[in-house]
């Protein structure tokens, strides 16, 4: 069987945790594996990794790759030059598909940010929606409502096949009362957005309501580069699977997911699936609290102290805090819009960076200087480069560099220095076993990540 | 006129702002002068700044004798050995004025932490003091209760005299339902803990009934040094004036108090004081709100992002956060009492450390180093010292610096760097008009503040 990751979301409602360059998909939320790389393994009982493709917005393509590297180096990621929603990204995937192997294959549909916990569940389902993709049917996973819930579309039942049931049709986001009925009757269920059938299944479905994307397909090219090229994808309309085929096509059969599912879609739904304290809160970090009820607190680096407060959903990182209503924590999206139109960099990007060598952390800036701390990770280098507005100078503060300067190799231990001049190429490498620290100042005036001339990167990004 | 400013308090009510080493007088709430700078100027106009007496903590010694300078060099300032409450502080002061001055001078012994707005009101206030004074009275101002305030003690006048008042009786701290008696009596004031008197009338006062403090006085020598010996004040007894003096002597006059007045207790009212936005909300620094009502939010340095939240107080600070509710912001002192008892440097330092020669800030600590930002003020030099345990690395990152190294000088330009051996003699200087910024990082298995030798020290910490 083959799988897809559709990774290509932002999780805005999550900030500050979640951010444009760094989104929801990427983060862990119990501080082992990410939640895309817990979709990853959770799709490796069906699939071979080599088999598992990931698609996602270029700008994520290095982070994605870094973390599923992590799992298997035998895993495929897409990338797509812009954000064309759900339709575009499956159909290219299926395309990849249709050039690498059999079209007959079935294949399964996920977003890379749902939390599934109970995973035999999750095999059971899966079970079951192959027996109706072998059918020719486009399988959708139904969620059983808990609630009438605004928030999500619905699926309405028509009748029982042997294996799950035939779609009448998909619903909008309802209003409450509406969303009670559905939950009454019995024949409603969440979309939850996994999707499953054999490619040849899904392509001819493509092609029958979807033609100006699957038009397209034909001028993908896969066999020398997994980047999607621009000129092919801006043809393609933005349109999600749901209105460009799942409302149209008479094929669609459903089986309900039999496991937990929870699509973190607000910090009160992380609040949610977390295990509560004896006050109902859940708190991460240095926290302390006083008289405080059903709340969130999360401290990711300073002390984070509360008192007198309930139903409160407070967030410390490293360059944001943001507190909200624990039942309004959609609202956080309106911040961040807020955020954005102000060109707030905490919208962007965290203050430690993730690179495919390590990390970097930007400690202060002054006039005509940054100061940052650089962590390469053993056995990797930076790529070979220069500056044109500005010098380096690098402090080691643990482990040892390698330090490739002009042409000539230097060896910089723990707490010595080395001055790298304006236009000298360079490169910085960790070749041992221990994480290498280093502490980098910055001079010029014009400081930038964009003044950066790459010579050779064996990430790829020269 | 003879002033003293009481200048001891820690202010734990009002963390994370402030900290025990740098306590709420030290600190602007307006982001011109501190409150200790706004006392001092407001006694500049009945004394000579050499007849103003701060007295403190020898731990706060430097800060205060640091901010007061700025304002004059004839400031004195007594250090206390340990905190002994108000009683012995302002005893010992007043040994301090009868060793130098004529003893029939008029005092006027104010707190360091109260803000009064209305200076013309104050000093009409100080006037009436004085005719009292001069009568032989211990003249207490005293605040016309606006509320029923259960926080504050109150002063219960008997009969008027020509000008203010003859007191009855000091109370404390009344219950709520007290409190609204002694509000609607108009019998009762708040006591502000100002306080007006001959010298001489304070010391027979004290004489009579504070034996154990007084019998001490004639120990106290100010002859060479205006640090309190250890030896000495430990033997006087822990006290407030109200209890010591103010509740037992038959000499207690009142004036009220025609200024504003507030003392800054809590959160909540520095609220009260300041200037709201059409939300009612009290807003400093890099702060984003959506429906956000009656609030104060206070970022030092990083984003915070509010919504949906009323009633409450998120204070952001380098490295700590506090949130509470409005008219709970007492309870602030239970989660610093708390943050004490885990031994949160939180509760003791601020990130950044103000010294005589300028400021540092933690950068960031690992295994064997710490980095700190410098900032040396124009026409300061750090002393000369060495460590025993590190060594030092120096970048400067703006202005210029002059290094005394093992006997040698070197001027280290924006962008240069050197380095200073363990047990290295050296001093860090800023001859020029610019500030001075560097960055420094520490190298060596034992890395603390305690491991320096200072050789010479112009702020006589040597």
């Amino acid at each position: 069987m083959k799988s897809i990751i559709l990774a290509g979301g932002s999780g805005s409602r999550l900030w500050p945790l979640s951010r444009d360059e760094y989104p929801k998909q990427l983060l862990s939320f119990d501080e082992k594996e990410s939640l895309l790389q817990k979709t990853f393994n959770r799709l490796c009982t069906f699939s071979k990794p080599s088999e598992i493709v990931t698609i996602t917005n270029v700008k994520h393509y290095q982070n994605i790759k870094l973390q599923l590297n992590k799992i298997d180096k035998g895993n495929v990621v897409i990338g797509e030059p812009l954000g064309k929603n759900t339709a575009p990204a499956i159909a290219s995937t299926l395309e990849y598909f249709r050039q690498n192997s059999a079209d007959d294959d079935i294949v399964l549909i996920v977003p890379s940010d749902h939390l599934i916990k109970n995973i035999e569940d999750f095999n059971k389902t899966v079970e079951q929606g192959k027996i109706l993709a072998g059918l020719g049917y486009v399988v959708t996973f139904g969620i059983k409502p808990r609630y009438p819930e605004t928030g999500y579309g619905y699926i309405k039942i028509d009748k029982s096949l042997t294996t799950g049931f035939k779609v009448e049709k998909f619903v909008e986001k309802p209003d409450i009362e509406t969303a009670k009925k559905y939950l009454a009757s019995g024949e409603y269920f969440w979309n939850g957005g996994i999707f499953m059938g054999k490619i040849s299944t899904f392509l001819s479905e493509f092609k029958k309501y979807a033609t100006d994307t699957y038009n397209n397909l034909s001028e993908l090219d896969f066999s020398s580069d997994s980047k999607i090229k621009y000129s092919v994808y801006e043809k393609m309309p933005s349109i999600s699977i749901d209105y460009a085929v799942m409302e149209k096509s008479d094929k669609i059969a459903l089986v309900e997911l039999l496991s937990d599912w929870n699509d973190l879609g607000s910090w009160q739904s992380i609040y949610n699936v977390k295990d509560k304290d004896e006050n109902g809160n859940v708190i991460t970090g240095k926290v302390v609290t006083d008289n405080v009820k059903n709340s969130l607190i999360y401290s990711q680096k300073e002390v984070v102290a509360v008192s007198g407060l309930e139903n409160i959903i407070l967030v410390e990182t490293e360059d944001a805090i943001m507190a909200c209503k624990m039942d309004e924590s959609q609202s956080v999206k309106k911040l961040y819009e807020k955020l954005k139109a102000i060109e707030s960099d905490t919208t962007k990007l965290h203050k430690t960076v993730f690179r495919p060598w390590g990390y970097y952390t930007c400690m202060n800036q002054g006039e005509g200087y940054l100061t940052k701390t650089i962590c390469v990770l053993p056995k990797q280098k930076l790529s070979v480069q220069s500056h044109n507005h500005r010098s380096e100078h690098w402090v080691v503060l643990e482990g040892e560099a390698l330090v490739l300067l002009d042409g000539k190799e230097y060896n910089i231990k723990s707490g010595e220095s080395i001055d790298i001049p304006i236009q000298a190429k360079h490169s910085l490498q960790n070749p041992y076993d221990k994480e290498l620290k280093i502490l980098e100042v910055q001079k010029g005036n014009y400081i930038s990540e964009d003044d950066i001339i790459r010579y050779e990167d064996c990430y790829g990004r020269a």
